[in-house]
C-alpha cells in the first residue's frame, strides 16, 4: 500500500531551478519534465515520450522555441504537452499528448499538483510568504533524502532531537527538557506544536546570527500543513523580552524555518529547506553563516534518517515503536497523513 | 513469463574470442563455458561443476590438454562434458557430465543452440557471409547492453531514429522524412523494411569512407531473422546512379551492417555489431574510421536503451505506447518474436 | 524458510574487539550492541532504540559511565538494557527496555546466545581451549563472507579442496588422494572427519613454520560441533613418527585450526579463524608467517564461496548437486544442521 498522499500540491523545485534547459524531477513516483516558455512560464508535463517512452529531459532531446523535441525519434510537443509533429508522416495522432500537470509558482517554489488535475483548483496551496517578501532575507537549499517522507515528518515534529542530534548547532539541554503543547486542527488540516523556553542557552545558530550573548527567551512554534509544508516560527529575544500587547514585537529576532517535504518515491524524499529572517537583512556574512549552519543540520538529519530507512528495510514485520509525550505532534501528523492517504 | 525465444541458434562470441583460455558467457540466462581443443575445435558446455556448482571458467580452474579441471575439488571433464576424474576415488559416477551445447563456427561467429539439443539440426543458422568472405573487409565489436533484447530490435527496425539520436554520424533529415515499405515473410521467418532515398545528404559515416562529396542515393534494406540476426543492406551511390538491369552494381558502395542480438538475461543483451564493405578493402584508415564511428553509434543506442530499460523497470503495469507508420517493421518483429517464444 | 539455527551460542566477536566504544554486529540477522562496563564486563543488547529504532552504535549515540545514550532523542539505557531516562518527562515507561542477550567470554571469543534466553543455560558452549591456554600461541582474524554459512561448512568439511584451491599453500596431491573416515555422533552433536596421510609432501604452510624439510606424516582430524564451532586437529611429524602408546607425542607438531562460523544474515557469514600451535611459541616470525598464510587461504575460500553464493542466487529452483565419497562429512553436517534448524 502506498503511503503517498495524492490529490495534493507539492513543491517540485525552486523557481530558480527551472529555465530553458530541460529539467526532470521525480515527484511522488512520477517523472515530470519542467521548462520555461520563451515568455517565462513554467510548464510541467510527463517526462516520457508517448511513442517509445524516451525521457524528454534526456539528451539529445532539446527545446526548439516553445516545443520540446524527443531525442530518440523526434516526436515534438508544445508547452501544453500536445504533440505537434511525428517522423515520416504529416498526420499527428489525436491521442499523442503528454500528461500535463497543474503548476503554480509561488513563494519562491514551483508547486505541482499530483493526482486528478480537475481537483487542483479546489485544493489550497499552502503559503510561505516570508521566502519572497519585503523585509525578509532567505537562504535555502534542497537535499536528497534516501528515506520515506514520514521519517522526515517525525523528525521535524519532535524537536527534542535538536539537543542530541544537533548539539553544538541548534540544540541546547532546554529543548529536550521543555514540555510541548500540541494542537490539531483537522478542519484546517494543520498540526501545531509549541515549545516556549523562558530562559535558555543561546545556541551558536542564533548567537552568531543575532549577536545575542546572554541567555534567551526561545519560542519554537511549529505549524505543519500535511503533506508538504512545514514551518517553524522561531522567536529569539533576551530573557524576559516579550511581544507587545498589540502583537508588535520589535525587540525580538524572528526566523521562519520552512521545509517542503516532497516524496520522490515511496522510499526517498526531496528535503527542501529555507531559513528566512527579519534582521541583518543585507548582511551577507549572516546569510552565509545561516546557510552553512542549516545545511549542516539538515545533513545531520539526512544521515540519521537514511540510517532509519535502512533499519526499517531490514526489520521484521510488526516492529513496535514506543512513543512518549514528545511524540504527540508527530503522532497527530501521522494520523492526518493516513487520513489524507486513504481518503478523508 | 520469459520473453526469451528458445530452441534457436544464437551468436555467443566471435571465433577470435575463444582460445585456450577458459571463457564463460551467459547466453539466454545460461552460463556457458567455451574453449578450444588442442585441435582447434570450439566446445560449449555448462559452466557449473556438477559437484558443488563451482564455475569452471573461474580460477584456479584450468585446462589440461583437452580436459578442464575444476578449481575447487578437481573434478575433470573432457571436451564432450563427460567427467573423467574425481578426487579420492577411482570410480567416476555415470551421471557426472556437464550439459553440452551444439556449437557451430560460421561467418566469424560462434553460434550456440539454446534449448533442446535434439532440435538443433532442424533449425537453420542464419547467414552473414560478408563477414568472412573474399571481396569484403569487416570491422566488428560487441557492446554490453543493460536492456532487454526487444528494445534493441525496436531500435534497429526503425531507423528514423538515426536523424535524432545519431545526427552528425549516420543520421540526416531524409531518413526520418522518407516513408518505409515493410514485408513480413512468416514462412521464412524474416521481416524486411526498406527505405530508399533518391536524393539525400551524405552523412559523415559514408562521406568519409567512400569519398563521395555531393548528394547521394541511399538505400537502407533491413532484413531481420528473429530472434538473433539483423542485417542492414546499405547502398550508397551518387544521385541517379542505379544498379544495372542484370543486377550488377559497379558504381555503388555497399555496406552490410550486421547485428547479432543475443539475450544475456531477461534484462541484458550482447550487442554484436559488424560493418562489412566492398570498397577500400585494404585501407586501414577507412577501417579505423568505420570501426570508431560505428562503435560511437552503437554506444549512443546503448545509452538510450539502457535508459529505456530503467524507465520500464520503474513504470506502472499496463503502460501504453503509441505507434505510428515508422513502427510497422518493429511491430511485425515483435509479433514474430512472440510467436517464437510461445511456440508457433 | 530460514536456514539459521536458533537457540544456540554463536561467536559474536573476539574479546579484544569489545571495549568502551559502542560496537555493533549483526548475528543471525539480529543487530546487537556490545560494550564493556567500567568494571570490564561485556554487555549485549539490541542495537535499536525502543523509541524510534535509531541504532545505538550510530553516532552521536555514546556511553556515559555504564549507560548508553541514544544519539537521536537521548533515551538512556543501563547495562541490562533497561531504559533509565527519556526526554521531556520524568516518568520512564515500564516497557522501555532493550532486548538483552546472554553473553559469555571464553576461549578468547565473545559468545552470544541467539534465541530464547531462558534456554541459554541448558545449551553448552563449545570449547576451543588452545586459543587462550598456556603452552600454545595463537594467530587469529575474521573475514566477512558474502555467502551463506552452509557453504563454509561444506568447504571446511571436505579438505580435498586444499589440493586445488589452496595449492602452494596448504594443499598437496595427497590430500585429495587420501580417503577419509567419517564419524557422526548425533548424541553429542559432533561430526568427525579424519584423513591420515602416512607419507606426504610437506606444504609451505607447515614447512616454513616447523622447519621440517622432508616428507611428513600428516593427520587431519576434523571435529565440527554444529552450528558454530569447527576445529581441525592437525598433526605433522617426520614420516614414521607416531605418538607414544601413552598418548604423549613429543616429536610431532600440533596445530589447532579453529573456525567459528557465525551467520550474519541468511546470505552472509562471519568467518572467524584462529591457528594455535604448540611449537615456536615465542617466534614472532612464525606467528607472522602463519597469520599471513592462513589469512591468504581463508581469502581464497572467501572468494570461491562468494562466487558460489552468486551462482546459487542465479540458478533455477531444484538444481541438483552430485556428491561422492569425499562429501560424507559435509552431508552429515548438513543433516545435523537441518535437524537443529527444524527442532530435533
Amino acid at each position: 500500500m502506498t503511503s503517498i498522499v495524492r490529490n495534493q500540491w507539492y513543491v517540485a523545485a525552486y523557481g530558480r531551478e527551472i529555465g530553458r534547459d530541460l529539467f526532470s524531477r521525480t515527484i511522488c513516483g512520477e517523472s515530470i519534465l519542467f521548462w520555461r516558455t520563451e515568455a517565462g512560464a513554467v510548464t510541467a508535463m510527463s517526462d516520457r515520450c508517448v511513442h517509445r517512452r524516451f525521457p524528454l529531459a534526456e539528451k539529445p532531446s532539446h527545446l526548439v522555441g516553445d516545443t520540446v523535441v524527443c531525442g530518440y525519434h523526434g516526436f515534438t510537443y508544445g508547452a501544453d504537452g500536445v504533440c505537434v509533429a511525428v517522423p515520416g508522416q504529416a498526420r499527428v495522432p489525436r491521442t499523442a499528448r503528454l500528461r500535463s500537470y497543474p503548476v503554480v509558482e509561488q513563494d519562491s517554489f514551483v508547486w505541482v499538483f499530483i493526482g486528478e488535475p480537475a481537483l487542483a483548483e479546489s485544493v489550497p496551496i499552502p503559503r510561505a510568504p516570508w521566502l519572497s517578501q519585503e523585509g525578509w532575507t532567505t537562504v535555502a537549499g534542497r537535499e536528497p533524502l534516501a528515506a520515506r517522507a514520514s521519517l522526515l515528518v517525525d523528525n521535524l515534529m519532535d524537536l527534542s532531537h535538536e539537543t542530541y542530534l544537533h548539539g553544538g548547532y541548534i540544540g541546547t539541554p532546554e529543548v529536550a527538557e521543555t514540555p510541548i503543547t500540541t494542537e490539531v486542527d483537522d478542519e484546517a488540516g494543520v498540526v501545531r506544536v509549541s515549545r516556549r523556553m523562558a530562559d535558555a542557552a543561546c545556541p551558536p545558530f542564533y548567537a552568531n546570527s543575532t549577536g545575542l550573548t546572554g541567555r534567551i527567551t526561545r519560542w519554537q512554534d511549529i505549524e505543519y500543513q500535511p503533506p508538504c509544508l512545514y514551518t517553524l516560527h522561531s522567536r529569539i529575544a533576551p530573557v524576559g523580552v516579550l511581544p507587545n500587547d498589540d502583537g508588535t514585537d520589535p525587540d525580538a529576532f524572528h526566523v521562519e524555518v520552512v521545509y517542503a517535504i516532497t516524496p520522490e518515491t515511496e522510499h526517498s524524499t526531496h528535503d527542501f529547506w529555507a531559513v528566512a529572517r527579519d534582521f541583518a537583512l543585507d548582511d551577507q556574512g549572516v546569510s552565509d553563516f545561516l546557510a552553512e549552519s542549516n545545511r549542516t543540520v539538515v545533513l545531520q538529519d539526512v544521515a540519521a534518517l537514511n540510517v532509519l530507512e535502512q533499519v526499517i528495510a531490514g526489520e521484521p514485520d510488526g516492529y513496535q515503536e514506543l512513543s512518549i509525550n514528545i511524540d504527540t505532534g508527530g503522532l497527530a501528523a501521522r494520523r492526518m497523513l493516513d487520513r489524507l492517504a486513504t481518503g478523508r
